[in-house]
């Protein structure tokens, strides 16, 4: 058995009991019982994940996993593959969008080089963790082998449980790769049967001509590749990407050491989409942390069963919603931790209850 | 000319150049244009309340005003009126959702007694600044005189002014008094002219009968009151509360020193629109926390014409939907703030660009 099987043997379901000890505390907190809405339902799922009925959530780590794709030659993009490597050398300077918003909410950020094309010299802080040099064409043939794929999410277990090691109470998954709309877009048009055109977005924002390419681009993949929706692994490896790959490896690890995964945009939407394809009890660990205007993340967290929690308008990636949405679960179980209850603030019941 | 007059007078247009300098910034920085959504046009709003390209949002103050309401006689409440006062006293002691909420975003809470019923002891922090004690019941008369109405409303300038010397960049609403979303659906339906059964909600969950009675009381108070929508200021002396008074203050305060309020449910969305009755361009100052699960609340913000930034399925009021927003919102700015510019970077440009 290899890593993969053991981490998915590993995956537990959640904990009941510590989830109604947490309902019954949340329903004692000086408020009507109901009334922070999803900040109860969040408080609860993590009490089922971490098994305890008032979890911490202080140690916050995203994991930005970065790769370039062969399908790029299509003329899928608005911005030039060499962008791949100039963005992780931007996440690692502490300049981009992610690096802001992860200071804001006080996450660590872990930068891996899944499969960038180039060498990637002076980055400090970067875990170089290459699959390859960028996929190959998905357009006319498979994206990489099989044991490529394989490799891509068993790296993403082993990046997960490094990272544990150092302390991690909550995971979020963000991403960085010219051209991984278009796998990303392949990925849920597989996995969900709809036609490409209703799942592809314009990504970074390609022009009218680019956008038509990637659709004809995605169809000609999956008609080509026949990729097979019942195994994830033939998905990946067929029309996915090494950061995709990776990622949903961090999702599995996550499940399986009972740490919550915030989720970000249509690319961490695809990689949750392969991770529950190949350990469907992974889902119960995903938290949605926004909806992206990708047509096809919200295919993507509808398979998965999946309601977001931010909707505002965002398409960036890196992780960038995953990180705003992290903020708002960690209030979640700072209310349910450190609120008074009725009892403790002296603080009268509802009137039907006396 | 009085301090309500002298303050709306003061209100003044956002500064279009300062917004399309913050425009063009978001534009350079590393990023697709656009791909943050609702964090550049809050950036860009920012920018033009302040008068700066690249405002400052570090010092958050959440103003919680707390008075009681005649209406509860009627039986429109799941809670006894003595949760006001005792809620204030959780407040002071940090036991409430938004002492928690607050902690977790960094901001001060000000605690200001507008009208409770009974006289709060042993508080610290908190401000008195009592126009009465409780109002009267509105279903059988006006809530209080219109003199009444503009001490709350000029309470509430100086309170947030009071506040700006101690130092603020952005401020929230939030309210606490037992019958309070009576008062609100009353102002949301004279103010929008929808009829009281598709505006009032449950607020903390009374039952069946009590919300019957609720929107009876509603209909009642309307016919027998006739708030004319014409002037605010009518519409609160009859039906509204001394704490919505106080916080259309605050808000008119903000809009006139150039600080943005986000708003948080029902009770400040009412509040929203009396401000907005009395000073119509105090309107570009606002940012909809969040969208609250009153009814009123959405009716609220359409006639103002916002957006609301969350949907959590949050109803509890006291500014926990604010507080949460205030997080978003400052993490917009630092993105415009912090982000590094594509030259800066030497990140590659879109290749249309090229």
């Amino acid at each position: 058995m290899g890593l993969l099987e053991n981490t998915v043997s590993r995956i537990q379901p959640l904990d009941r009991e510590a989830m109604r000890a947490a309902r019954a505390r949340q329903d004692a907190l000086t408020k009507p019982p109901g009334s922070l809405g999803r900040l109860e339902e969040l408080s609860i799922q993590i009490a089922g994940i971490r098994r305890r009925a008032r979890p911490e959530v202080t140690r916050k780590v995203i994991f930005v996993m970065a790769a370039d794709h062969g399908v790029v030659a299509q003329g899928v993009t608005a911005y030039p593959q060499a962008v791949t490597a100039q963005m992780v050398a931007n996440f690692a300077a502490g300049g981009a969008a992610i690096s802001v918003l992860a200071r804001h909410v006080g996450a660590r950020v872990i930068v891996v080089d899944m499969g960038v094309a180039g060498e990637i010299v002076g980055c400090d802080g970067l875990v170089s963790r290459k699959v390859g040099y960028g996929t190959r064409d998905l357009s006319c043939g498979p994206a990489m082998s099989r044991d490529e794929a394989r490799r891509a999410v068993e790296t993403g277990i082993d990046v997960f449980e490094s990272e544990l090691e150092r302390g991690l109470d909550l995971a979020a998954t963000g991403d960085m790769g010219i051209g991984n709309t278009t796998a990303s877009a392949a990925i849920v048009a597989a996995m969900t049967g709809r036609p490409p055109a209703s799942v592809a977005g314009r990504g970074t924002g390609v022009d009218d001509a680019g956008f038509a390419r990637k659709i004809a681009v995605i169809e000609t993949a999956l008609a080509c590749n026949q990729p097979d929706s019942s195994d994830a692994m033939d998905v990946l490896s067929k029309v996915g990407g090494f950061e995709i790959g990776g990622l949903a490896g961090v999702i599995i690890g996550a499940a399986a050491n009972r740490i919550p995964v915030v989720v970000d945009g249509v690319i961490s939407g695809a990689a949750a989409l392969i991770a529950a394809g190949l350990a469907p009890q992974a889902k119960d660990f995903l938290i949605a942390g926004h909806l992206s205007t990708e047509p096809g993340h919200g295919y993507a967290l509808a398979q998965l069963g999946l309601a977001p929690l931010l909707d505002l308008g965002m398409r960036l990636g890196e992780g960038t919603g995953a990180a705003l949405a992290m903020g708002v679960v960690e209030a979640a179980v700072r209310t349910l931790n450190e609120m008074a209850t009725f009892d403790e603030a002296g603080v009268s019941g509802a009137l039907e209850d006396r």
